[in-house]
């Protein structure tokens, strides 16, 4: 392919593909509200749950978390857009050094998205939607499988670092348990339900042993 | 955290937090259609196009690519599923034994859904929808502007592997051109509306110089 | 390339390569000890110094870390070989299954490696070697700058995961600071002179305020 | 642990443990060249064959190999390394975004010395060191054993990106073939013996179905 077919072949995917995708009835449900792309301007959601009373999780943690990691990733993903809005415009500037921070952009959105999903269900009421149950039992047979399948996940990444990501997956139609090596790593169009964080500082400061003793 | 506790926060944030999500409007407009997590049932969809006749893209490529890339993810996914049911019921197995073929269906899971958005991106009929165009004027400033990060995104992972994927972030409600390493890099329920494939297969067959010289 | 050609590449560069290198005087004077490849006998090495005078460091932080992280490497890479040996012998076996393990080979072996010479680091002397001051000025220009790019790329890597490791490229010549995100990432055939454990394993545990608070 | 005591512990740990590590004989075989840590002087050495009388490579794509991919490698970790030393000097820099240029540091690094040790592979001249073959008979009970893994490894990687690198891990004295997902994956301290170069840009194009069809 020449440069040029190249370039006619993108231009008419971005028009040609964009324009089908949009104009469907799910992505009406939910307008973009189009920010600016490099606006740097999001703010941290406040834990949805009154962080002394939670079961299981010392409020020093819980406060930790959610001051140095969660709101840590919304500055910073604040600074990564400003910093990609001045470096779109150098025109000196190797491409690889772009996507170097596009990287951490990505990094970013999924450490901020993850933890507000992850507080999100940290602070639910407790009953279970009979709609989510059903689900699982055709997925996986029964609650208790899904469930050993949603452990054995986690296990696999304790010590380190990741997520574990049970989600709607959009594109197929699927509920799967998601592994996740960090905050890049998800399957495309799936709306995590519950997000559990495997990273050390979600259970570390917690422990007596001060090590992964598995979930069980 | 005892294992104790942490058995209960477990418990309590599966059962909370997904019974919430999915009651909501949005999902009930694309309700799970609840295959089994293991079935390995993936079909390879055909491609949305008459290969013979795509502009500045050979027959002999996309074919290759829709055969060998495509098809033999959707292949090895099916497989993958199948193993991961018989291991998950294996007492012996490490976690993380289990968690490195999870790592492999996120791999496939990736590639399937990345390429058929991408074939499906190929097969667009060029009109551009008035919504998207837009959108991406609000969120870049231009269209240019748009098409310009989504290039230097894509120059930046020429020679090597990864996609650049148009999205919409249906958690933050923007739209990113997000940089993708591999298959399993994605920001966490953002809709693909552009995946470009920057993987050699992709291109590599049709270049005269047999390296990636850049989109322009 | 047909596939009788490529089978010649590969067992021409097999003996070939290997051949040249392997002969020559740095090899003979760390000869290999020749284990098999998937003996799974490692066993771990006890600490380099006395646990309860370490200074900065508490005794149960580094006893945890020990036991948990590095010695449950050092049984995970043990286990993962003995796998692989099975494995090998399984016909019926995709080699991407094949290669998930081998991935996790090679995230144990980096951290058996890399934990080790962590240890021995924390277990010095305190007495700077001239050679090595020497080659920091002639590379960095003084000890203040290499110290400053060390602590700002284990800045760069708080509250995640991975490694800082100085290192002396052998294939260059050179040394550098590495950025390490997991296990897994090395430079090629570079010796670790100062590696520094990032995981939050190996710091959370003693901190009041339990996040990252940034190497100063 | 507060930050006064981690500052001991980091010059601690850079005095103690270097001074011992560099003063030893295996390190005399090979002093450092101690060149500028951000020179950014690296060349590309030239192809150690000649590129017209490879069997089962065309000259057009080893050409391309090496024009586009290893020396563009080069001249990237040169333009990083300059950058990097601007980048250290500048105090509003967050160190996570000197930590992205790091990486590309990383990618660049471990792609151009797998790519000169992939070269010299291919430039061997075909005859067996006794040494590497009696090792290898020990690690794996037989040549065919040790290739059988060797091709497994790399079948694992195909269509896709990364190495197979055989190589002697100067830290446990062991012979592994490992599996390399990109250019920063690797074991630490292991001399690569034989590189194999999975990404596709190393063999599609001579291709006939420009697909991956396996070593055989």
């Amino acid at each position: 392919m020449n440069k040029l077919s190249r370039r006619a072949a993108v231009e008419r995917m971005a028009l040609g593909g964009v324009g089908l995708l949009l104009n469907n009835e799910a992505a009406a449900q939910n307008p973009p509200t189009t920010p600016k792309a490099f606006a740097g301007q999001h703010q941290p959601k406040p834990l949805p749950f009154d962080s002394t009373k939670l079961k299981g999780i010392s409020e020093k943690l819980i406060r930790s978390h959610w001051e140095n990691n969660y709101s840590g990733a919304v500055r910073a993903l604040n600074a990564v857009e400003q910093r990609l809005a001045a470096m779109l415009n150098d025109k000196d500037l190797p491409p690889y050094i772009y996507g170097d921070v596009k990287r951490e952009e990505l990094v970013r959105t999924g450490s901020v998205v993850l933890h507000e999903q992850y507080f999100a269900n940290l602070g639910g009421d407790g009953k279970a939607g009979g709609d989510v149950l059903a689900a699982i039992k055709q997925s996986w047979g029964s609650y208790e499988q899904w469930e050993a399948e949603f452990k054995k996940t986690g296990n696999a990444l304790g010590g380190g670092s990741g997520w574990v990501i049970f989600a709607h997956n959009w594109h197929t139609g699927e509920l799967h348990n998601y592994w996740s090596w960090d905050h890049m790593h998800n399957a495309p169009f799936s709306r995590p339900l519950l997000a559990l964080d495997m990273y050390e500082h979600a259970y570390q400061i917690d422990w007596e042993s001060g090590g992964f003793a598995g979930l069980s």
